[in-house]
């Protein structure tokens, strides 16, 4: 790297590249927390742009900020909510815990940018000021959590909500689709009492909706902003309005439903709003979790496993055993679901462990919040395209590749995936018709239906029977022939017949 | 032990002690489940007896139960509510993950009972029969899970809630109380801009309130109940009204919004709704324990530590050195929140091991839920009387004792505490105000106020000389004379004194 | 409670029942720390027994306690070790995070008990007083972690290691037993190529021992004491030589390798030793929990599920499904197996806040710590007896009870448990060999076995061909007739018959 | 991109990037697992060189793989190794379970670099087979989990525990350094006895020797390798000395003393000694957190805190406050430290999660644990460099840039970082002697050197009047003057003088 220019700061001077915009901090920093290879998460970069925009036309809006710096300001923040600015943000998230130093890159960068916009020279400070321009009226202390909570409730709303309710559509169709399939129920992993396997996915269904349920119910906290509170939470040195416009501004500028948060010391000091979303991200993954382990268990086999569903197979399941298929898509679901209650657990610990006006694990939090949305999201999306829904077949043969933009590595363009021409839909979950069916015939548990007739002991008798004998519930039934409970006769083949009927016990009712 | 009676179930007969009502399935459970010493929490027991006595008089209603049968069982059950049989229930935690076992625990007690009540012999199974009478309409599968649920929403809304809200309370007071009190912010655990010790505490409260609202916003689910999905969540062997009017004789029972859930085949395998639930405690969690770290903190002395606040000596603190008082109330909230932390860790990884149509984990689950609340309850009501409020003094020499039922061992029963006579309030919190002063006098982050006037890096060298030399912000800004920005001269000392005002930074405003 | 007598501390007079022997201190804590319903494990007061009898030894070798004194003290201690006197240690585990209070109560115990056994009156503090002569060369601070130490040690040896060991030794036995059952091995639970059962279970052997090598790796540095460090670890108010003489007046005690800890002030401060066992008694937990689960799954149907193995029908299964039995031994050991992570958890997390001179997380740290220990050495000693092994069938009818003295219910008496008479072995888990037969032949991973003579892409062809259509592979492979690799020809029904044998294939080897 | 080239595998063609050498399972992969931007960890991308590298030699040696291609894959491995095919591993972590897409990325990697160096065509499979001469013995069931173990194994020797012992030596040097300075102990953050600030830095030492010793014990279980043990563990299609041999081979490539594991069954299923590798990752953690929280708890103020000690002043604190310095090396080694738990429990909920003969959680469980080891490692480099060791101080304006090869981010290139010409060692904690004396001679806790002569209650009583008057201990103590416990008199001012002396009380030893 040949070209530098120096910045300053209260520190002192420090080399920087000519073509990065960000600042002395921000470069002392890199020397400083050079730990992990984890950049600070381009959401909480976006969302800084937003704000500093928004806090920028709220101080011109207050007369504190004039026309020209405001417009620099704001076309230089516009530039990073694009992603246009993206590699002068190189910070990693194992800084200082306020989040200070990503703050002070985006102030040096907007600041930088705002003067090459206005003719002047990077590093010199004017016509803007990092400080006292870019983030007038703030500190790290509230646009930190600010743009933590803007940059989780986006997140959520625009990457996560959509992509888990894609999947529970899905499967509340393929729930319609399997209404008539009666099918053994499985309680304590063993035989029980049949059900549907449209009423099994309806399970599916339900158990995502509290998820979704649980999210929602964590939103209102988040969209309270911390911004106003400055470096303590009594917002010394913003204007009385500040608080109220800035977070208006913000709303309008994302169209969610942001406020300013009614109490700024605990904004600054405490993260109970995103440690409450994390707790709701991982009622999430539980489901999805005993979700994603059902799929899988129930498409076990092909001839030693259960069997009664089949899945796509996606890709060569075995680098030794030729011709194997396995659930991958669930196992990437299942791996997601413990990363995202791990993080919680971080995200909850983390949360306790502020002191006085400041909480300093920020980065930490919003680093485990945003890695447990994206990863839902994308495990959703993912399941539910390659496992669960009936999809078009690909054009593996037309993949167009493009250099992932956060990973730096080559991947294929989903944006260019397109069907292959032609080919028939590509089946998600399939019932196997038969293999149910065969199991139902099998089961011993039908027994419970006898239970209003004969009494629990006499039903467990002929259960117990078969089971020993390797016989049918109805073969030990008509020869134990216990006595009916209203004392009108014993049981015999014909009673059984009406009785024991799965289709007639998939739903509630006395006969 | 020397009377026994034989009781039997399908696996045959079985030895009970005579003066017991539980029968075979419980008896068998202790053989087999000689697991740790943790009881299934006795308000899973209570939330049992509720659930019994609804189940009898909606089967009655139903026509299903006759009247004398139904009358027994709920006389029985009225009795396992009020505590009366506690001693019948022995079964610990550590079972079938599906609380079969309790549930049939309750079934014999209740029908063995019922049976005593009728004139009959226990262990005859007549006329009461503790699965097809106790246990009618029901599976564990379905009455385990609605347990759970009743027990969980009512020691939250009678246990939990008042105290919290004691304790939320008191610390408003307090923030009331202490609302003129300027004293110095620390972020960073370093000197920042001042605040008052109210505005401090209102962060508390805050915190509080957030923990509170997580909470109601997760109680909705649990209000939901499996009840009427019996053994796989069908509603097979139940009456096709059973499970409407069995949540709604619930909810009358216990005065809580309780419905049937809309989905029982979730009901049964997920437990998102006590995930979310894990998931609020822990929020709560979170927030008391950075709460109760800032008392001992701000406690922290008497000499050599912060020593802003004095709380109550309420018993010797060490037992080598003598007179040293330490802050036992927040030792003993701050364990109770890490325990809190792993419980939801807990619950939340149980809660994703369903399998199929059931989840296996359901002891495991309400155990640690319970835990959780009944430590965050008694915390928060041991925190307020003995550390934060301003209390009557305790009258030590009239402490009556009792046997506490749960432990088995000796406590100062609660019930009959009574003040000192004649002795004045025990102070809770306190401030020190002169050491508060002292602090606020020293800090060299005043400075902060200067900025708007000088810019920020003028003012950073300010503090930075004052620290450097050991003087005052006044003596340095004087000395050092920075141009004001708006070009109007430069900073004197009456400037300085008209703006470095604390009193002036406790909120929003550019003077 | 009508008797009473006056105790004293440093804080005045308090009223204390005339039956227990515990004093002002310990009254008053059940007055402030009236939370929860975990009374300090009975391990953590032997150890402390143990503990006050080594160093009231001690110090008399040292010439500081007087000979009669001494005797007094150790007698009372004795009685301590001996669970005589534990009614008199009613308070619980979230008090003090030094656990000072539990240190009084044991002081006080001693000290009262002492006076009586000399002929004084308790309370009278003469001749024994709990602090100057009891606590001698002693603190809290330097007390309880010696005691946490103790205890952990003790009950790892004691209880975990022989009970995780039997489990292990009966499992091994089996793995010998099943030696010779070639079965389809499952991986993604997708049939794969074919093992031995003996194998399968060897596996577990090996998770179990590394469990076992886990535990052992983490005692040494439990076996180091903090006694001698006194308040804040530099062994104030100790003589020079107590802290080495009292570590060996323990070893000498126990019979365990208990050595004085090198570094006092870790000792204190930190809890890196029960840290690193909570995170082996957690690989421990990981292995179990993979165990269970193997065994369940393997035992699922019994004509639904996979069936291969057999397990104990210990109760019935159901309370609506007659008949059915259920892996419940399995199922508790999954949930004591969470519980012991969500316990580890929350002993790194508090074994993380210590301050300076002291952590204060100390009865939350051991309680976790023993309630794991407890767990898995009940667990595993519950599923070896009632799931894994051939036992004697108990006599169900000669059963004997007892108070439990932790639980204070009644419980099934353990030591007089005894086989029915004439009864033959009742087996524990035991292959159903003709399921495990079916499966093996229709796997159609045998085909691996054709990789070195085909290739890969060939052997997959034929499986996938298998699958598709419905047929074995040796159909498919005579049909499609690939080329052997060695170009001597294409694959025939002779050679599909000399290479595909299963039980060719539990071993390394290429023929 | 424009060119392509079509690779297939046993699902049929696909088109992948003409400029990288992975093939058709890489690409379907890429489709199939778009799932969050977690890359495979290089360290497992390199172990996979070494292992495929060995594989090729041992597979040779036994007669199995012909010279010519052992030579081209040997070579090719050798640049997986350098690192130079960094960019064909585009993989992420959330994929299959058992690692299989990156075991087929790497086997295509190098089987088409191979192709080329034998003048081939990337595609072909010829002369090299991805599977049946890169995977040759071999399957992704026993490569990936031996990938793991060297991975694992190497960070540890070579990243962590290098960074650590620095760490720690400093940390030693400063204690010795402080050996003099006695200090105002803190016990429950109150005043306590005093120790020297030496004694209390050797406790720091002693909490990481414990991480460093519970690292090193959980190593020789992960020295064990897989390999060997092929689809299931029985080592199907491998030489029978296959597994002896390649373990042999990578212990020499490595220098590290790799063996084989005694039981393949496990290696395959379980994750034991990773799981231990992470609970002791979590006891350094543990440690770690409590140094940091000491360290900025020490430097806090300057002027209302503690203020015992300073900390390197390393960039502007607050964007705020001017002239504000923060521990910021403290917060971020605390954020690392709960990350690592975090991952801790991520990794042991995964451990527990196989089924038979797979655990199919891999990839979760090595991306937690080296995040874990390179987050520890490069905080304990940063924490050592930056805050706790006096260091040269930087030249700022000569850093020097370059592009990050994992984050593709600009980072200051630490290996050319150099000191600033003439500057003075820029100290590292450092004491602050006045504030430290200050606080040692206003302490009440010296009272506890009275406890021999007067005994507990005595002292207390001078400590507690001392407190509530405002006064010195020596004042209340002539003023009290109580006899001496020897009957020789009373206490007096000569007498006070002889015993209270701090520096004669940072020892064990009755005067």
């Amino acid at each position: 790297m040949a070209e530098y220019r120096i910045e300053t700061d209260t520190m002192g001077p420090i080399r920087v590249p000519a073509d990065r915009y960000f600042g002395a901090q921000t470069a002392r920093s890199l020397v400083h927390f050079a730990i992990g290879i984890e950049v600070m998460p381009r959401p909480v970069i976006r969302a800084f742009g937003i704000l500093k925009k928004a806090a920028a036309l709220v101080n011109r809006e207050l007369g504190l900020l004039p026309e020209d710096k405001c417009a620099w300001i704001v076309q230089a923040a516009d530039e990073v909510i694009a992603g246009q600015l993206d590699e002068h943000f190189p910070l990693r998230v194992w800084q200082t815990g306020s989040g200070t130093q990503t703050n002070m890159n985006v102030n040096e960068v907007i600041a930088n940018r705002a003067i090459v916009l206005a003719g002047g020279t990077p590093g010199s400070k004017k016509p803007i000021h990092p400080n006292d321009d870019v983030n007038m009226s703030q500190s790290s202390n509230d646009t930190f959590p600010t743009a933590m909570h803007i940059a989780a409730a986006t997140e959520v709303r625009q990457r996560l909500l959509p992509a888990v309710t894609a999947l529970r559509d899905t499967l509340a169709a393929k729930s319609q689709e399997f209404a008539d399939i009666v099918k053994i129920g499985r309680t304590h992993l063993m035989d029980a009492v049949p059900l549907t396997l449209g009423q099994e996915f309806s399970g599916y269904v339900a158990q995502i909706d509290y998820g979704l349920q649980a999210i929602q119910a964590a939103l209102p906290p988040v969209y309270e902003l911390a911004l106003g509170g400055t470096a303590v939470g009594t917002g010394l040195n913003a204007h009385p309005q500040f608080a109220e416009r800035v977070a208006r501004k913000i709303a309008e500028l994302t169209g969610l439903p942001f406020v300013s948060a009614p109490n700024k010391f605990q904004a600054l000091a405490g993260h109970e709003p995103l440690a409450s979303l994390a707790g709701a991200l991982q009622t999430l993954a539980a489901g999805l979790m005993k979700i994603a382990n059902d799929i899988r268990w129930l498409a076990s086999g092909p001839r030693c496993g259960l069997a009664e569903i089949t899945i796509p197979e996606n890709e060569p399941g075995s680098s030794i055993m030729p011709g194997k298929v396995n659930p991958t898509q669930s196992e990437a679901m299942t791996m997601v679901c413990i990363q995202v209650m791990a993080n919680t657990t971080a995200v909850a610990f983390a949360a306790s462990q502020g002191n006085f006006e400041l909480n300093v694990f920020k980065p930490l939090i919003i680093y485990n919040i945003l890695q447990s949305i994206r990863l839902l999201a994308d495990a959703c999306r993912s399941f539910r395209e390659h496992c669960a829904a009936d999809m078009p077949e690909l054009d593996y043969q037309a993949l167009e590749y493009a250099v992932h933009p956060e990973t730096g590595r080559l991947e294929v363009d989903a944006s260019k995936l397109r069907p292959k021409a032609g080919a028939p839909l590509r089946p998600g979950i399939t019932p196997n018709r038969e293999r149910i069916r065969r199991y139902l015939n099998e089961s011993l548990m039908l027994v419970t239906a006898l239970n209003r007739y004969i009494g629990y002991d006499a039903a467990a008798k002929i259960a117990k029977a078969a089971h020993a004998n390797g016989t049918t519930l109805r073969e030990e039934a008509i020869r134990l022939a216990p006595p009916l409970k209203d004392g009108s006769g014993v049981l015999t083949a014909e009673i059984f017949d009406r009785i024991v009927r799965p289709e007639k016990m998939v739903g509630p009712g006395l006969e």
